[in-house]
Formats: structure tokens, sequence, C-alpha cells
């Protein structure tokens, strides 16, 4: 869909964009099993060999990072164009997550020494980082609870924890682990974020963790991790001491955008194939599938679904990159349940109207759903977004939820200290 | 919410119109009850006189009809405010429907002469209109069908037939009548769109319809309406004869608009009273209504919904301004059930939100949604406009569902001549 | 559908009940309006005498209050029957809220002069009584707050205070009021139940409140009332003092089931007029509506919703006849939800399936609507019950939610204390 | 949930079967990978032998089988309790699908000699059967096409064609395939049941399908088969030559029943895990996730859908064992698709209350998910059942939707035979 959005400066980009998807990764679809990624990512690698030739390396890049320059917005809309080849979209063209993000926090943020030794290999795409926060024993909607801790150590920090959901760990050059470095200030300010190679001794991949019955390889990945007396500089400190959290913050504003640019890009990748099923499958004697309302329905409900979702998410963005993403706070909360949700929904359409087909590995159908089924979870379960955003709203009427649970949480200290 | 969608043109009108409803309009919401609308309408002319001191009557108008000349794009951010106060606004400033697409529609279509007779006062605010198109023996979805014919005799029309649903009949000067002229041209061009002042023999209001409980009167009303040999002249055909279904369309495409944007205002109002009560109801002793997840999730749910419609309604209508409506049809079809439907949850759940208090008329609630559930009807049922749009869609991937359909009419015609 | 639930002894109850219903009651909704229940009284009270003579009358009550001993789970199905005639059935048989409710408690819990005075010609239709319980200021869902206060004075209870929804009370003989006998008692053991004859001085009925535009009369309306200085002997109480909170609980129980099986009737109500819409509406030509999978669907699921909700509801009244309804609190709780959501999704398809037709007030659908729409507030609203009914379930996982709230409410309440 | 329909015989049978359940079956699920299911079936048919000596071998089947008799009512019972062990109850009770269809079937309709073949030893769980009704190319949701033929040649008949879900072919003995014998009858009569054992020469598993991601192997498989001048006696025809669509009928009835309690059991499965987890799972410091309403939300609806789906189902099986599955038809469609969706919404809850943890493999949620997304398709889509449903409520308003359908069909070949 044409929108507001598209700018003079990216639709060219988007059609160059959408040609490569089309012509060199769609055909990689046929017979992909995320059994043997192994054997695919040598051809990934190659092609991104073309990417590069073709002047599309690294959209997401600002001009001083030899990128485009694009806005966030701008930048959106070439997301959407990747997803539609849902594994290979983003790797192939050196911004996949979580390598973008991480570029984003070490270009704002990390010190000239460990940009020159950690962002620019990430950049050109000759390292891959995998991002270490969440934690198996606290809910990840609450980045101020964790249990692992740096401590001091002369010119060293020494780390022991274990954390989970470290995406493509395996195989990373670095990870950026969140710690508690300062385990008696504030809730907010205890936390740092630190680049931990991942050939640190104490560093361990404890295992791929399977998710939906697949524990994937390499880029492919879901990583838990130990740290065990794990050594690193505190030059490899990101920031300052305490600014973990603030980080996370910055990190996830864009990264709220990249998601669900790229959840619509996927969105937009079932409907295609949802369209194409119903217009040729006969389902009676010369009657097709898409002749039925019911699929009509599927069809008209996830259009709109797609279309309100994208204006949403690209307004969000139009809005970071002008007013900043302080004024579009609540927005940032409701497009991450918002577009998950109505992802999943025409995900879930698109594999009813393949019947049996559709459960099989015979599209990617199944394995969209297998690996996005978390799109309502990571980053903030929906509920925590929807709690955040009705809590905003509802401070400008007068009522503080948050100062009544800080009360509240208050009290259940004092009832237990008396307790002890 | 501010959008790339606010101009600076429109900003400060925008504030103006807010401090207008805010202090002028919704004061007279107390104790409104349409049951004795009669006593509200003097006080609320009194209300367009101050609207026209402000230079606000008619914010819809071109600057040659001596309006502001906004685009539909930015009149839809008006027509939200307007409707932030559901049953006088759009009344008080001059832009209540079905004057508005009366309006529209005689400014393109009708003669010099008759613009000069109806569309001049009619601009002013000195005399209201209505339009009769739909027919209680016919799906108003399908507005080829019809019974009402117009036969002509020497310079007259003679109108016979049966509508329903002309709203605000009661009191208008005179109605734009939808009816056969050529019932032997093919479907589409088989009606034509004739002035019928509301004073000529044979034109009668049967009644006005009961709707959830309430027959209104004047502007508040929908008619059923009989035309009993009513004579016109045949220079009070707008356009030509056979267009009626040209015109029609034509009259949807901002009509359209126009109903999604003011749906918007008035989910924008249920979703403040929504807040308010669940910011100061006190559920428990010192819990309010709103520290409950099952609210917040009301509230977020409304939130994320409302701001998409909004964003979605408004990059159609900025497309229709740039590139004109056929390059939007789908999103025109898609605009009216994803709006309708959300801003009715959104209703419903404020009201939910209201307790008892919510099915009383001692908050506007009960009667929003008594006045808007035909949102999902009206001008096409929500199936309608789903199956067109899947259709359109369909189209695009081979499959021509109008052809295959139009043939098994064919065949349907044939099989009952057959049986005579 | 016939269950296993249908009884050798109800079934041709059911028969009976049905044929009257179609030949003597639905003929009168042709024309009905709640705006003229005035004229409509007296027709129904022919009917009356007509369901006496039948020996109809009274199908709730027991064998010793000359009834017909029928369960609880058979009455339920006699229930359902006349709620085929949404607003006459359950008046012209005489089992109609709140009298119903009334009499069940009053049976069980009143001293042989009250039965004497009041049960007596209740039973017998010879006066109507209402229940005035819930409070504008207070959250009906939570019944042990509240401010009306019974001060004893001689033999004589003093009545002050404001009650709301207090149905029927408009030509009723007398109120059971809920009021604060103990303030100082626990929360559960502060109110009372009090008979209060509506001519006693100081009773006054403020307004019929107006719901969904409507305020009815008679019967058919839902009061505000004003208790000032209102004074009666202290014999009119029910049960013993404090026990309010108890006896409410005991009025629920079978309360439920009335409820649910009344709605599970309007429910087939609906959907028999959606059926016979669709079954006979040309949508197109050759065409009838019933044909299009959109309207299947709504079928379909109403179908579903409605033979699943009537089986759980009827189930439900068999535990409570045959173990008691201790054991099935849980089912009590969620029927309520189930199937008050179930019953107006059933009915906003009926009304969306007969288009412009289905919101005016030619056929009963909207009227339905707007006598219904609290169901999911009444009498707890669904958050309410959601919550309780998780609770209960979480606690034999080993969380006492309750627990941790009393304990919470009890820190307020000091740091309230401490602030003084 | 006691319910009416459990009855003292069946009673004492549940215990037994839960307790050994949850002390042999539910440990298995630790670990458990369904990529490594062919370690794990050794140890389940050690399972096997200690329910056969328990005497629980066989619960479906009829006293003269020597079985318990069970109605299928009370059948439906035990399978929901085995179902709470997802992948192990069944097959472990030797009443998993596809055998248990199978059995009945050839109980009925098999020769004598076919019985003392094939059923006796499936009987006793010595071999495994599979099902090979569904085509790739053809919509299993219309059992009438299908392009498999088995032509007869002197004695045997000769099969060809290609087949898929053919769950389980994988080490089964024998499959039962659905074949066109009679391609000039009318399309209910062109297909016939024929018992093709797997050692047949031409027959041939192809593959196994992945499905989620999983090819799966053995039992826990579903196969695409190919019939390649596949030869086999006609004495191995079921029934008689022309019945296949009434012996797949006939194997649905009950079918529909044995999946409907099956998913229940899953649901019941799901739930507990999800209270669990609420109860236990600290979300912040001092408070559980079962304390969020959000929760309570998911938990009450999840027991009302799931109550309400039992009883539904039930009542459906009574009505069967008394009088007869043609009574009860409608209901028969409609739980189909209101059990499934009922069973994936508590599911998609259960992963949702986990966190990162509902999507990995560490709790059976996912895999679940994976094994029963097909229920909304398998059998029937949602959109099928229900367009039966409704065709069928209604035929009784007056309306033969499969009429004027036939006579469409009539039409198209009509118009394609004049085309050529």
């Amino acid at each position: 869909m044409e929108t507001i959005f598209t700018t003079d400066r990216v639709r060219p980009l988007l059609a160059q964009v959408r040609d490569f998807v089309q012509n060199e990764l769609i055909p990689l679809e046929d017979g992909f099993s995320h059994h043997a990624v192994g054997e695919l990512i040598p051809i990934l690698d190659q092609k991104r060999e073309k990417v590069k030739a073709a002047g599309l390396w690294g959209l997401h890049l600002s001009k001083e990072e030899a990128g485009h320059g694009l806005t966030l917005c701008e930048f959106g809309q070439i997301s959407e164009q990747l997803a539609h080849a849902p594994f290979f979209g983003h790797y192939v063209f050196g911004c996949q997550a979580p390598d973008i993000g991480n570029t984003e926090l070490l270009h704002k943020f990390a010190s000239p020494e460990l940009q020159e030794r950690y962002l620019k290999p990430l950049m050109e795409g000759k390292i891959r980082s995998c991002f270490s926060m969440t934690e198996p024993e606290f809910a990840g909607s609450n980045p101020t609870r964790m249990a692992t801790t740096a401590v001091r150590d002369g010119n060293d920090y020494v780390i022991n924890g274990r954390k989970w959901f470290t995406s493509s760990a395996d195989g990373a050059a670095f990870a950026i682990a969140m710690v508690v470095t300062n385990p008696d200030a504030v809730p907010h300010q205890r936390a740092s974020m630190i680049i931990v190679p991942t050939d640190t001794p104490g560093f361990k991949i404890e295992r791929n963790i399977p998710v939906f019955g697949e524990a994937g390889q390499g880029w492919f990945s879901h990583a838990e991790v130990s740290y065990t007396d794990c050594r690193v500089p505190i030059t490899n400190l990101i920031g300052g001491e305490g600014m973990g959290f603030r980080l996370a913050q910055e990190r996830l504003g864009p990264g709220r955008i990249h998601h669900c640019m790229r959840w619509i890009g996927n969105a937009e990748k079932a409907m295609e194939l949802m369209c194409k099923r119903a217009a040729s499958r006969e389902i009676e004697e010369g009657v097709m599938l898409g002749e039925k309302q019911f699929i009509q329905d599927f069809i008209a409900e996830s259009r709109a679904e797609i279309d309100a979702s994208r204006l949403f998410v690209l307004n969000t963005a139009h809005m970071i990159d002008t007013v900043g993403v302080a004024a579009v706070r609540d927005a940032v909360s409701a497009i991450k349940f918002y577009v998950a949700n109505a992802f999943l929904r025409v995900l879930d359409r698109a594999i009813q109207v393949h019947g049996a087909l559709g459960v099989t590995d015979d599209t990617v159908l199944a394995a969209m759903y297998r690996h996005e089924r978390g799109a309502r979870i990571w980053d903030g379960a929906d509920e925590v977004h929807k709690q955040s955003l009705a809590i905003s709203i509802l401070k400008k009427y007068g009522l503080d939820v948050k100062k009544k649970a800080r009360e509240l949480q208050e009290f259940r200290r004092m009832m237990t200290a008396e307790q002890l």
C-alpha cells in the first residue's frame, strides 16, 4: 500500500529490495528446513556479497557509518520488504536482530576503542553478536530484576549468572551482557551492559533451547548461557555503571519499530500465500476456495489489519524521527501488542486456508508460526505493554497507579521484615 | 494523537473547534434526552450563530463556497473533534449528515438553477435536506435493486414508491430521491437522482421509524417516506438520467471518510468517559477501578484501536486528496468495517466500565450505542464491504469472482425463464 | 434440543408452555412498544387468568406451595420456553423477577406472619414486590459496601438511604430492602433484609431510571428509591440481624439459574428470528441471505454457543438439586458470564442479519438488546465473576489471593490512620 | 467436574485411569522430544503390559470383544483422563487413533475372515493400522472427490493413487484405503474401503510429512503414501462396493466424540500447567502471576469453555448411545468446531502464561500445539462444519441450500460442456 510515508528517497530502494527478495531469496524457501540450517548459511553468505555489490548492505546505517542515512520510518519500510523472505531477508541484508540493535547501541554509547574492535566488524558482517539479558528465573517483562552479577576486581569485572533466550549466541563473537554491578542502588540503576567476548573462559553455551520442536543452530537459535567467573576488562563497559536499564530502553525504541515492521512484512507474506491459495485451490468442481465468504472474511480482515498496523507503526517511527521517542512512549507500547496480535491472526488464517498443507513444512507458514508465536511474549508480553499503556493514560486522569504500587511494595517489605 | 497529517493550517482550527465543543456543546449533554429533542433544537440554533460569528461555519466548504478550503484529510480531523459532542457537534457547525453529502453532490453535479435554489440556502443552514435511497423491501447493500420509479410525463417526472431510513426528512425542505428512470438499461444505469421538495403533493412522511426505542424528531430522526404520483419538473434531475448509481458512488467516497472520522471522535468520547470513570470510581476501599487489569486491558486495547483507525482513515483521505478515490477503493471498503467495529468495541467497553450507570441515560454512552449500532449496517453492512474488498484483492491473483457470479445469475434467469 | 435433563415429568409441561407462548403471547409482540406498556398490562393480566385456568401458574413453586414441585433443573427448562416471549412470558406465568426470587427468599426465611401477609398474595399474583439492594455510590459487585442504614428505635427500624435499580418498584406493594443494621460487625455481617411496604411514609420512588432511552413503567421499570426516616416494625426483619449478606447469597444461587435460562430462551428467540430472516430475505436476484457463508457462520456459531450454554446451566442446576449449591460455586460463577456473553453475541448477530430492520423496533431484537445489555453487569459484572472463579481455582493450587488482598487492605487502613 | 454423565460404573474406572496416568505416564514427559520418539516406544510398550495386567486395556471395547462394554459417553470420560498425558495416554491404553476407529469399523463391517486376520491382533495391540483417505490434490473436507482408484482384475483389486496424512502408516501392518471402485456411480457411491497390507508390493511410504517442524516416526507420524499397481484380493473389501462414503460417515460419528474428548483432556492438561504456573511464578517481589487479572481472565474463560465443551460432547455421546447418531447430526457437526477452537484458545493462553518458557520444549505445551493445531482442520475444517450445520438448520426454515447448490453445479457442467 502506498502511504504518505513513502518518500522519494526510499521508493527506488524499496523496488530494488523487493526485486532482490523476490528473485534471490524466496526461491530458497523450497525445501527449507530449520533442521538443516547449517547447509543454508553458506548460500546466504554468498547472497550477502551480492547485496554488498548492489550497494544495499546495511540499509539501517547512518551516512557517517557509510549507510544511506534513511530515517527510522524509511528503514521500517525496507524492513517490511525484507520480511517477505521471513528467515533470510534481514540476515542477507546485514540488518538482522540482534545485531542491528547492538549496532545502534554501540554506535551511540560505546567508547571509540570498543567501536573499533566490535562495532566495525559487526557492521561489515564479519562477525555476529548476541544480547544477553533475560534470565530463566525472572520475568523478562521486568528488567530491573536479575541475578547475574559483575563484581569489580582490579581492572576486571567478574561475571556470574545464567541467561537464556540469548538469541544467536551460537557462533557469535561477543555478547552484550546485562548484569548487576550496583546491587545497592535504586532498582533502575543497578544494572550495566558489558561486552563479553564469547571465547572468554567461563562463558558457556549450555544449549540451544528447543523452541516449538527445534533448537536450530548458528544465527537461527536461542541459547541458554552460563557465566562462571567470567572475567572481562572494565573498559568493556558500555556507557557507564548503572546505565544498563537506560541503555535497554534506548535499544527498545527503534527495536520496537524493527520488530513491528518485520511482523508486518511477515504478515504480508502470509497474506500473499493465503490469496494465492484461495485463488487457485478448487474446493468443489469449478468452485475456488476464494469464492467462499469464510475465506473472503479472512482476506478482508487481514488486509485491513495489516494496513492499519503499518500506518500505526510508521507514524510512530515518523514521530521518533521528528520529535523524539519520549513524545510517543504510549504509541511505542501500543504498536508492540497491536501488531504482534494482528500478525499472528493473519498467520493463523493463512494456515487455516491451506488446510492440512498449512500445518506441514511444505509452506513456510508453520515455520513462521513456530518462530514468531513469541512475538506476543518477547520484549514484554502483551499484558505488560497493555498495563503500562493504560497506567500512562490513567495518570493524565489523575490516577497514579505506579505510586500506589510502590506503596504496596513498601508495605510488603515491612511485613516481611517484621516476620523475620 | 499528533500525526503526520496534522498540517499547520488545520492545527489552530482544531484548537478553536476543540474549545468550542468543550465549552459550548458538551455542557448541553446533561439531561439530554432524545425524547425531548424539540426543546433542544432552538438552543443548538443559537450556537450555530456563535459558530458563524467565530468564522467556523461550514468547515467542509471549498474556498469558492466561502469555506476554508480544507482538504478532505484536514476536514476529517475537524470532524473528529466535532464528534466529541456526539449529537450536537456536526449540526451546530453546519456539516451534519445528510446535508454535507448533499452539499457535495449538488456542488459538483447540479445545474446552476438548482444550486441557486437548493444548494445556497443549504450551505447557509437556512434549510435542511434529506437523502432518500434505501427501500424496505430491498437490501440496502445492493443499490442497483429498487422499486421506486419516476416516469416522465411532459415536463415532469411522476414518482411512485416507498423509501425508508430517509434520515432527517422530518423538517427537511427537499429530498434527493434515488429512483428508477430507465428500467430497461443495464442495472447500474437504471436509476437517477431527482430533487423532490417535501411540500410536493404525494410526498408523505409515513412515520419516523423507532430505532432502539426512539423515533426522534426533526434532524434527529429517520423517516419512512411514500411517494404517490409525486410530480416534479424534469429540471430537478441531478446530473443526467441513469447517473444515479454513479452519483451515489461519488457521494460515498468522501462520505465514508466523514462517517469514519465521526466514529473515531465518538470513540474518543467514549474513551474519555471510560478513563474518567476508571480514575475516579472506588471499587473497594482505597482501590480505584483503573487499578484493575481488566479495565487496563479495555483502555489499552481501545487506545491502540482508535489510533490505528485514525491513521488508516486519514491516510485514505490523504490518498483521495492527492491521487484520487479510484486508487484507494480497497481502503475505502476496508476503513468502513474496520472503524465501525473498532468504535463499537470501544463503546461497549466504556459501557461495561460504567456498570449499571452505563446502561442508563445518565451518560451519553447508551444513546451513542442506540444511534450508532447501525454503523455496521448503514452504507453497506460489514459483510458486504468485506466481500467486495476480498473480491477486489483476489482479482489480482487471477480469480474473477464477480464474473463467475454474473454467469450464475444469468443461469438463474434462464432457469426461471424456462419454468415459465 | 433434547437433552439428558428432559425428564418425563417436564416434557409434557414444556409442550403446553410452548404452545401457550406461541399462540397467546408472541402475537402480542406486534407493535409492542415499551413507551406504551401501560396499555399492555391489562391484556397480560387477562392472559394470567388463562394460565391459571390451564394449571400452569407458578411453575416454580413447590408442591406444598400448591405448585408442581419441579426441580430447579426442570423449571429452568420451563423458564427457557417462557423467554421465547421475552417481555411477557415470565410475567404472565407468575414467575417474573424479582418476585420469583423474593418468593423463594420469603418461603425459606420469613416468619409465618410475614409469609401470610406478603408471600401468599405474592404467589397468587395479587401484588408485586421489589428488591432494593444496589446503591448508586457503591459498586454493585461488592455487596458488603452500602450506606443505607436501619437504626432501631423502640419496636421499629428507621431506615435512611438511597437505592437504585430497584426493579419494578413502580406499582409494587413492598420492597425487600438490604440495609446496614450492625455497622460495627465484620463486613459480611453488617447488613439485614427488611420488608418495607411501599406506602410507608418516607419511601419514595425518585424516578424510573431511563435505560437505553426508556424509563418504562410498572413491572417494566427500574426505580431509584429514597428512604427518609422510613419506619417499619422490627418484625419485618427477614431471618435475623446481620444475615443480609447470607440471604443475598441464598437468593443468588437459584437466581443465577433463572437468569441464565431466561437468556438462553431469549437467545433462541433471536436465533429463530435470524434463521427466518436468513431463509426468506432475498439479497440478490434468486439468492437468499442464508446462502451466504457470513450468515451461515453466524447461525452455526450461535447454535453451538446456545446448546453448550444450556447444558452448562442445566448441569449446574442438576448439581444444585442433587448435591447442593456449595459444591458448584465455581460453576455458578462461570455460567453467569459465559451465558450472558453468548446470548449477547447471538443477539448482535441476529440484529446484523436483519440489516437496517434490526435496529428498528419493528422486531423485538432492539428492545431485547436494550433490556439485556445489562446481563453482563447486573448481579456482578463479568469481570467480578471471572475474578472470583479464578481466585477459587488458584486456591487449589496453593495461591490464596484473597488472603493477600485482605493484608493489603489492612495496610491501606494503617496508612490512612497514620496520615490522620 | 462431576457431571450428570458420571455413572457409578465409570467412576471407579476413572479413578484408576487417573492414577495410572499420573504415576506412570506424566513422569515420561520430562525431556520428551518427538525427535527421539524411537527411544520412547519400548518404554510405552512396557507400560502397555502394566495396563493389561491392571485390566484396563481396550476400555473402548464391547463386552463381546472382552472389553468393559462402556457406553460411548462413558468411554469419552475415560478418554479425557488419558489425554492428560497428551502423547502417551491413548497409545498405552490401546485406544489410540487411528486404530480405535479402524477397530470399530472392522468390528461392525468386516467379514469374519478379515476380523480374524486383522481385527483380532489389532485389538490385542500386536499390530498397528492406518487409515488412508485424504489426497493432497483434493480438499479433505469433501470426501466424494478423490483420484485413487481400485480396478478389479480377476480376484484382485489393483490400486493406484496417492494419499497423505495417512497417520501412523510408518510401522503399521495394514492400511484401510478409501478408493474409487465405481467411478460412474453417483458421487456418494463411488468409493469403497479396502484393506491393504503394508507389505503389499506397490505400497510405499514416500515420506513422513514434517508437521510444524517435525516428521516423527512410528505411531507418531503422518505419512504420504503412494499406491502403484498395488494388488489385493477382492475379499479385502470392507462392507460392499460403493459403501466407502457411508462407512466413512459411520467411522466419523464416534470418532468425533473421541477427538473432542481427547481435546478436552488436553485442554485440562494445559489448564493445569497454566494454573500451576500462575500460582508459583513470582512476577514482582511478593506478587504471583495469578494475582494479576489478565491471568485470572485466562483461567476463568478457560474453565468455563472447557466445562461447557465437556457437557456438550457428553450429551451428544449420550444421545448417540440412546437414540442414535441420526438424531444428533447437527450436534456432531457443532462439537467438532466448538471444542477444537475452545481447546486451542486454552492452549494458547497456557503458552502465554508461561512466557518465554511456553514456546520452548521444556513443557509439553508447544508440542501439543504443533500436534493439535490441525484440530481445526482434520476431519473437516471449521468452515465446512459450520456450513453444514447452518444448512441443516436453514432447511427447517424452508431454505434448501444444497438443492440450489446442486442446480448451480449442474449449470456449471452444462456451461463447460457447451464450451467444448
